[in-house]
């Protein structure tokens, strides 16, 4: 029978682009399954997007009013919201009451595994970090099982000071990870391979636990509350020892076959560059990762990351100077955001951590360039290239993103 | 206030990834709409799947056999399906009929316009070519007005010998384009920039136009009808005078920022490489096109494409001598490759066109070395890379089905 497997794909892709109705011999949803629904979708509402009035809640939902006044009494009933009376505007009548999440009513447990730091939050409703915690590996052992070790005891004492218990964990690793059950397969920068991170934490914590690579992390974070807020599709480069990329296709992240994501820092710039530990050359992590930047900087190879940052921000006082000492750099950086623009396509491109760093002229120049210099840039009219503004905190705030993604229809 | 725009997107991410509910203030979808998507999901079914058993069908549609029994009679009592009894199987008892789609019961045009070379088909329910007509452009206008007129006439004709009646039509290009309304931003290889084709082709035809890029198309055709059948994540990379990529992510097009599919044949692997028409240089394009291929044969620049493939037929013969010549062609081959997938991490890599004659020593060497120096590969147990077997209609059948796609729910 050729039928079943090629037509349950059309339906899929049906699902993304058409009409969503459902297709089984019940066609009508029971009533307790929307009402759950409904009440997910709200909270998510108010998760990312903060406090919110009821009618604005029913406007975005299409719900009626009685139906939001009933959600809403029930979550804030279980403490889960709370209603206030906003600030006086500048219109007359009575005004709509203010819904806000309730940040303890749903705490989850970020963590984000670098290569020479490790930084663990409790993050509640809304997105606040409630608590946090933070390590350096350099000097120190990076082996799985001490850091699996340290994160679970920080975690439980930073319970304890808070009073919370959280419900999901979602963890940040640069490597290449396997959505389903948080297998890190390769970290070569923390030398890691096929590390059963997820099962590991999972059967300690006994919550749910989603691992993600840390570059798709940030592309989260960025599309629900940065930069890439309202961006349907966008690419966000990390740039910490190593470079990766975070991709947001159609509103979701791109996971790539069985969940893997794609590996943008191994994508080959300079076929005659130096040997790249993946097995290839050239690699655009070798130019413009920190060992490049460093290079690039004329900085001894022990130069630490703080004194890297500083070297930038007093070269972006002195325009000429910056492009002269970051002029070939810059063209590494620019060959792969050209290879980048022409392969996805995406609206916005977000510069993450190490490059945040960056003159303003080097960032200027690069832009102008990929504009220039790719056929899919120039067609949407200049992609646009942004640095990010979520700061260090972008991969805890993703592996929270992703955390409550898997919980909020419990709480 | 700011939860709107955010949350929206969330929404959306669930649609794609999660329960798929109703969320309006009339949870319960009406009937007439039930019954209208059922009617459209077992149509696909048909006509990507072929004949089915009513028994089958009600098991991938999850709905009881009455409702097939109803939604089939329909169909048949329209002449959009017929039903057959199958040939005696082993099993004892009453077969249960066959559902064959009827091809003359939905008809479509589909073009391709290739950079030398302009085909039509009509393509019924199913997917079989009715009847097709092509043309060289080889020594003759390509220009925008003179490809439309003569397509719409030679649709016309065709459409008249074979007595049927187009209600849609799908559009293979080899340039940037924008989904939305058909709007080729630019041909390079066409020397087309802003052409209206998709609105010129409606304004004449008054039937739904789809233009898609030449590549992604052919990803749909693979992913639909050839090797990508049951893969979620594939790209088809095609190989006419100049290089394409389509992308399937999760079971759908990808197609970036605006509707702009990307444009894969411009990444850039060889920074010391030869200007490119785009504004770049050393494009994988440059490399590894028509022009390229035939660089690396050591045939004459006007080297016809026949003779270009007859000579890489003969060259099969004795993979040493391949190797030989075509070793630094596989080099780039191979680049572009391992790019690609560590960039999209695809479990299936599908080479088109051109590079389907590629002698096949070349092909395992190129594979092999996507795989050694590929982390992502690595990681999924070694992507694989086929050769396409959908020949030279390839386009065609893409482009036929994303007009079927857009008139399914109307036949």
């Amino acid at each position: 029978m050729p039928c079943p497997a090629a037509a349950r794909r059309s339906h899929r892709a049906d699902r993304r682009h058409g009409t969503i109705l459902p297709v089984t011999s019940t066609p009508v949803a029971r009533p307790d399954e929307v009402r759950r629904h409904n009440r997910t979708t709200l909270l998510r509402l108010l998760h990312v997007g903060g406090p919110c009035t009821r009618a604005a809640l029913a406007t975005e939902l299409g719900l009626n009013r009685s139906t939001i006044k009933t959600l809403v009494d029930s979550l804030a009933e279980a403490g889960v919201v709370e209603e206030r009376v906003p600030r006086p505007g500048r219109g007359a009548g009575r005004p709509s009451l203010l819904v806000l999440p309730q940040p303890q009513a749903a705490v989850v447990l970020a963590v984000d595994v670098q290569v020479e730091h490790v930084a663990i939050a409790l993050v509640g409703l809304g997105g606040q970090i409630l608590g946090r915690n933070s390590w350096n590996l350099r000097g120190r052992s990076s082996e799985p099982d001490e850091v699996i070790t340290h994160v679970i005891e920080s975690a439980g004492m930073l319970a304890a000071d808070l009073d919370v218990k959280a419900v999901g964990v979602g963890v940040s690793v640069p490597g290449v990870v396997r959505r389903s059950d948080g297998l890190v397969h390769q970290a070569p920068n923390l030398r890691w391979t096929d590390v059963a991170l997820g099962e590991r934490l999972r059967s300690v914590l006994r919550i749910p636990v989603l691992v993600g690579n840390d570059a798709e992390l940030g592309a989260v974070a960025e599309h629900l509350r940065g930069v890439a807020k309202g961006a349907s599709d966008a690419v966000y480069i990390s740039a910490d020892v190593g470079v990766g990329g975070g991709v947001i296709a159609d509103g979701s992240s791109l996971r790539g076959a069985t969940g893997y994501v794609g590996e943008i820092g191994h994508m080959v710039v300079n076929p005659q560059g130096r040997d790249c530990y993946c097995g290839s050359r050239g690699c655009w992590e070798t130019e413009v990762g920190e060992a490049g930047l460093r290079r690039a900087l004329g900085l001894p190879e022990v130069t630490p990351r703080g004194a890297v940052i500083v070297e930038l921000r007093e070269l972006g006082r002195d325009p000429a100077a910056a492009m002269e000492r970051l002029g070939e750099f810059a063209e590494w950086l620019t060959l792969g955001l050209v290879n980048v623009v022409n392969l996805l396509g995406p609206q916005l491109v977000i510069l993450g951590e190490l490059f945040t760093a960056l003159p303003e002229v080097v960032i200027d120049h690069v832009t102008e360039q990929v504009h220039r210099r790719s056929m899919v840039s120039r067609a949407v009219g200049g992609t646009r290239i942004a640095t990010s503004a979520l700061g260090a905190d972008v991969k805890l705030l993703g592996a929270a993103e992703v955390a409550f993604e898997g919980v909020l229809d419990t709480v």
